[in-house]
């Protein structure tokens, strides 16, 4: 008998007839002899519908009630799956994050999991019960309702895997797994039985939307196996697990790319240390997440410098970037939000030498000029022209002997 | 400065425009300089959009799980208020019915108060905050979420109002106080300036729907001064207290009646000590209410044994009737559902004599038969041929000055 976590998010919840499909799916692997925690999201369309009510209310609703509203939408999910399940004859049992209990801090909208109480799910679980939890939500210690922000829900499932030490934590999606690259630009893409944590973070973090960056993290440090899996069809999905592959393992994983991205660049800057700190530094200062930075060797005491940031954050990048460049007497501020990013990633990279010069002897072939460079142990990441996107990761997907329908 | 509950129903708060208008209201009594605890329902249309969901799930969805479905349909309302008077600069906090905490017991979707935590309630207030509840649900001792049954948010606004010791409790509804009679049979009903407790329960339990029943018990028994108001327009309302009118009071402050009644008659049934018990234990036993009952005088051994009961519960009673009549050897069972119960209010009436006089014969003058009589200290009610309805509370209204336009 083993424990197993199972996440079903909007789209699996969406109406009553697909509620009853989870259900059954939850009953068959009860019905195999496995203690079930289910966690599951808000009905698709319903976080909308509750933004929308407080949007009609205020311009910017207070965070606190925001919380209280949004935690509905997960408590109604809930309640109706367990309604079906006792339907089936099944003993069930509901919690909110404020009845698990799952404490929080108290950053609403955006909260983080500071301990779960295994307590009173064990008890429902030893009871033959199955047991239901609200994802995307929890309690501060003063018992205001907080939200771990979208997308939570993921991480509302490896936190209970982790705490009650369960076995497996399985994440249904839309998806029937994690693919070597997005099939809708490489049809060629095939879909991965194993990858890592630290794969799956940079596939993540690059664009690969399946996981929740902080879930991955979370699953990463209590060592808990994630199995990703669709809602709709069956299959084994994809394991993501500390274990690397096999000695067989290829140098790549996969082909992440991510188009939400500008570049902006501060020319004939006067070079002197702590230069860097006096560009970025208003931009964070701003919240905005600066990603690939370049800075060009110094030529008679000036210098270019070059980063990356979201697209959706480029206008206000580049307004901060004004003030800071008539401050340091800069000659100009540049941009273009017309870029991309495009990585390979795998942690097979660590053992296998020249993955660099393959991916830009590559993009060479087929005349892409490289932007920028950023690497990291498992992963090199390049900044193209928008443009030339698509043609990139197929060439790369090829390059890396990716293509193929066999798993790996 | 006063302490003020105030209580809004689906109706008052059926969109967000009409929850800003709320919100104004309310803000209107905090300028004024008073404490205010706001109580409010799940928008109207939400409960039932809920309870469709629910059977949509299941025929007769587990009751634990409704509660936790129903319950957020307050928490929706309560947090879109408090963005309303945040976005108007006023501090306010929500608070669900686990976050009071109104602790009750377990009886699931008709739950009963049995303590109310102030704290929180308190030092939100006296920190200038207005405070939002959820009106319609508790939790148990095991952290689960009841609710009150239908109508509970009324009980909710009471309850609170006597755990605070409040000065009042304001009722918003869609009607402006509590009537003579209903307006849309009479139309030279008046409104009452007061009415006392006793008055109100009668008027309640014999259909009035202004107020839930148990929410008038409870103010009368922590002696919670109660005002019926309208949320669409200004006006005093009627206020519902413990004391009685001046000496100048009528002896009749109201005629209230329901359509919701039918009554059975076992005939011919031997007449020996304990019939009556062996007649309404089973009906009893079948949770159904029996309300007016009427024993013939016994002739030959034999007698007729009638009673009313709830319309809706008619073909039940029926059919249990019809087998206890086998068992009893009875010669026949009869019924009708087209008879109404038509009652005149009073506490007047109990240093008035000859109400009863008076009620019987306007309506003798109007050729309506008198099928059974109920009285009670400060009521007396008649059942009558449904057709007479109309006629016998419009003829009664007249004879016991009730018409017109002034005040009492």
């Amino acid at each position: 008998m083993a424990l197993i976590v199972q996440k079903f998010g909007g789209t699996s919840v969406g109406n009553p007839e697909r509620i009853r499909a989870v259900a059954e799916k939850v009953m068959a692997t009860h019905l195999a002899g496995h203690q079930v925690v289910v966690v599951v999201s808000a009905m698709s369309g319903e976080t909308d519908r509750l933004l929308q009510l407080a949007r009609a209310m205020a311009a910017h609703p207070a965070e606190r009630e925001l919380d209280t509203l949004l935690s509905t939408g997960e408590q109604v999910t809930i309640a109706l799956l367990c309604m079906a399940l006792e339907e089936m004859g099944q003993a069930a049992q509901s919690f909110t994050g404020t009845q698990v209990a799952i404490t929080t801090d108290s950053a609403h909208t955006k909260a983080r999991i500071e301990h779960i109480d295994d307590h009173k799910i064990r008890s429902a679980l030893e009871s033959g019960k199955i047991v239901v939890v609200a994802g995307f939500q929890g309690v501060d210690l003063h018992g205001n309702i907080t939200t771990l922000g979208r997308g939570g829900s993921d991480t509302t499932a490896v936190a209970l895997a982790a705490a009650l030490r369960a076995d497996e934590c399985d994440i249904f999606t839309d998806v029937d797994g994690i693919y070597t690259t997005d099939p809708r630009v490489e049809s060629r893409a095939r879909r991965l039985d194993r990858i890592t944590f630290e794969e799956m973070l940079e596939m993540a973090s690059l664009g690969a939307k399946v996981l929740q960056t902080r879930s991955v993290e979370f699953a990463m440090k209590y060592n808990v196996p994630v199995r990703v899996l669709s809602s709709f069809q069956d299959g084994p999905g994809t394991l993501v697990t500390n274990e690397e592959n096999s000695v067989e393992a290829p140098r790549v994983s996969g082909i992440a790319f991510s188009r939400n991205e500008a570049k902006l660049t501060m020319i004939g800057v006067p070079d002197h240390p702590g230069i860097a700190h006096s560009i970025l530094g208003p931009v964070s200062e701003a919240n905005i997440n600066v990603d690939v930075i370049l800075q060009n060797i110094s030529e008679a005491g000036k210098t270019d410098f070059t980063f990356t940031v979201d697209r959706n954050e480029y206008a206000q990048a580049k307004d901060i970037l004004g003030a800071v460049a008539q401050k340091l007497e800069a000659e100009d501020v540049r941009g273009d939000d017309h870029i991309v990013k495009v990585s390979v990633v795998g942690v097979g990279m660590r053992s296998h030498a020249g993955i660099a010069a393959t991916m830009f002897a590559t993009l060479g072939k087929e005349n892409i000029n490289i932007q920028m460079i950023s690497t990291s142990e498992i992963k090199i990441s390049v900044v193209i022209e928008e443009k030339y996107l698509e043609l990139a990761v197929r060439a790369l997907h090829a390059a890396f002997n990716l293509d193929g329908e066999a798993p790996i």
